[in-house]
């Protein structure tokens, strides 16, 4: 394991430092100096896929920055895995090793940098190129963590006794990740109502806005992952919606949990942004999962208590076929906060690993669904119209149970705090395609 | 897809050829000419890991083979493939591939082959090699078939709705599959009781008999698989071990379904039998789920419920710490069949992929526990001890209520037919190991 858990502020959090890359330092950019966030990209021009930061509107090609002698303060391991495909190599090397190339970096893409036309040189335009997944994972595991998310679904309007004492999780479907902008084909599934069951294209598609964290070094089968080092295994966070068939949900869950309900896509956004550049926005925990009892040890460390979860601001976007149709922006429909949630990454690692299961370097984990206490923080469908009872207004005078064939989710996410630069994600949007024919061909 | 739904009997199936390697020939090998399973292997002579099909208490080294000429009338990609260090390339050809090696392979180690000598010099003594995992699967699906597992363990002694439409399944863990003869190491983890919830190396750690089966080529996302060819995407079987925490599993399941009660580890045996060689042991499907109502048609070929069951045998033997220690060959604590499951492998295949979830190549099925309607074929400690409160007595006069440490699980599975070669499986085996200190160092 990568030893990374004094992680501590720097110069690569100096909000006084911009770049020579002008579009990164105006106010409402996602990508300022101080982010810096990685991803893999494929354009005309670039050849194969390959990876890449992002900075402003611009993206560093980072195996041309390396031919170009950018990256000579970099380990020869980590220049080697930055000239794979994928990030996978990249991500199985820690992240200690992510901060030294997000040192590296910075003092490439800063204004005072005396060779900023070489630079220049190995920069691309976002817009001229394709954002592939950053890797695929060979693990995906989904948590429930927000106890507002568990009350609104929950059968008999109460907090199970379970979730006070544990992160809540399930494996889920690792194959059929993929990147923001991949279309959701509405699934044929079976479901049963009083009339019987049958199968047909799901009434019920649901998104869940969740935010997901890649797995670095990770640990070897057998070796539990105390809390205290949990933290440090993050290798970085991505926006992910874990597209959701509530119809089908219902009737398979039990006594195995969810299944083909998750299994048909789950969208992540292509830019990881690491944990370093999220330290400045991190903050206490709240509300605890069970104020009345303690947690057990295993589970509690006194910095993750303090400061283990993240003040991130959430929106999430609903825009219709007609709406994108005459150039729309769609509606607002949820506005939320990470901070809601009642357990930390710290804890859900420790906890998925306290029985020996290995965790291998580029896992995903999901958070679950991050719904806060108020109206506007309900963070799926199902939620928002009370399982299809209330439906929600959209800006052109439509409505939504659930969503419908052409509809676009968009979601985004933000950290801001007084002092720092403001660090955010890009989006990760899908559009629902209409079910296949059946019987198939 | 490599399509081959209409595979049948043929020369590899007769029963009158024999096989130059005279234990092959012997009545209780698990391992005749008929059988001929893909595996790898690794010794001191042979050194990297290499792929090899056994014979008797032989094992063809392939790329050995392939050196000599002996593999020239296969495709080139499929001898590419027998040179990599694990059968995952080999595996993704499908099983029409495979169907044509064993044809090459049955020519090349029967009895009246023109030149045993060269073939012979392509063989290495099973007992000189280590088996490693034929295959790392990048995703693990473990479904619920058995209606007499189901019952047994049900809360209300009755069949759930659901279970009577579809073959349940959850995602299981596949970063923690390893091959027969790894120790699987007691987990602490977290469990309620009257007197509260704690933390501790688990008190009922359990075994659930399994059949294995590996998707060969697969189907792309958002293209679901019809069930009438759903059979030819089964590369081969194994024995599978869903090691299971009954603790936690009791505690942790709602409503998300099993999660470190699994992770922890699952045990495959090392021997991948093919689809082919089981072929002359299919048998229609018994008994329904549910007798009282037809099944949904995507679930339903004709093909599939006269043929899609297999009259398979399987055994299962405990051996304590202490008969390990006096050489004690232990105690058999279940006999039973495949064909008491009501789902077969096609519907689950169909099921899975229904909602245009894409199955990869060498991912992993479980069919779930195989129990069978008498006191004999309970598949699990869960079963066979009623949840702990009826010990079993092992030959040693030591009693068990669930799995202690030192214990040693051991699966074997047999199908037999007048008229045919008996074909086998080898072992699936385990030793309980102790749980580790903590808290961790």
């Amino acid at each position: 394991m990568t030893g990374n858990s004094t992680m501590t502020l720097n110069r690569t959090h100096d909000a006084a430092r911009k770049s020579f890359v002008a579009t990164a330092n105006e106010q409402d950019c996602d990508f300022p100096l101080q982010n810096l966030p990685l991803g893999v990209f494929q354009g005309e021009r670039s050849g194969h896929a390959r990876c890449g930061i992002r900075i402003g509107d611009q993206i560093l090609d980072l195996p041309v920055a390396d031919e170009a002698g950018l990256l000579g303060r970099l380990p020869e391991a980590a220049r080697q895995a930055l000239r794979a495909p994928s990030l996978m190599d990249f991500v199985a090397l820690g992240s200690r090793v992510a901060s030294e190339l997000r040192a590296v970096v910075f003092d490439l893409l800063v204004s005072d940098q005396p060779e900023p036309s070489k630079v220049g040189g190995c920069l691309v335009a976002a817009g001229d190129v394709e954002m592939l997944l950053p890797l695929q994972p060979r693990n995906f595991t989904d948590f429930l963590t927000s106890r507002f998310h568990k009350l609104r679904l929950s059968a008999n309007g109460a907090i199970d006794p379970n979730f006070r004492s544990l992160p809540l999780a399930y494996h889920s479907r690792a194959s059929s990740v993929r990147v923001s902008g991949t279309e959701v084909r509405r699934p044929h599934v079976q479901r049963a109502d009083k009339d019987g069951v049958d199968f047909g294209p799901s009434r019920e598609v649901d998104f869940e806005l969740e935010l997901g964290a890649f797995i670095g070094s990770g640990n070897p089968l057998g070796q539990p992952i105390p809390v205290g080092r949990a933290a440090e295994q993050v290798f970085g966070y991505c926006l992910l919606n874990d597209w959701s068939i509530r119809d089908i949900q219902r009737w398979e869950s039990l006594p195995l949990g969810p299944f083909l309900a998750k299994s048909l896509m789950t969208s992540i956004s292509p830019w990881i942004v690491s944990r370093e550049a999220l330290l400045p926005f991190r903050t206490s925990v709240l509300p605890k999962p069970a104020d009345e009892a303690p947690l057990l040890p295993y589970l509690v460390s006194s910095e993750d208590q303090s400061s283990g979860s993240i003040d991130l601001r959430f929106e999430v976007w609903l825009r219709s076929a007609r709406e994108r149709s005459v150039g729309g922006k769609g509606t607002r429909i949820t506005i939320t906060n990470f901070k809601h949630m009642s357990w930390t990454f710290a804890q859900m690692i420790a906890h998925h690993a306290s029985n020996g299961c290995n965790l291998l370097s580029g896992d995903l984990l999901g958070s679950g669904t991050i719904s806060g206490p108020d109206a506007d923080s309900r963070a799926c469908m199902a939620e928002i119209t009370e399982r299809g009872e209330v439906p929600v207004s959209l800006g052109s005078g439509e409505e939504r149970r659930w969503l419908e064939d052409g509809d676009e989710v968009t979601f985004t996410a933000r950290a801001s705090k007084e002092g720092f630069a403001s660090i955010g994600f890009g989006e990760c949007s899908g559009v629902v395609a209409p079910a296949v024919p059946w019987p198939l061909a």
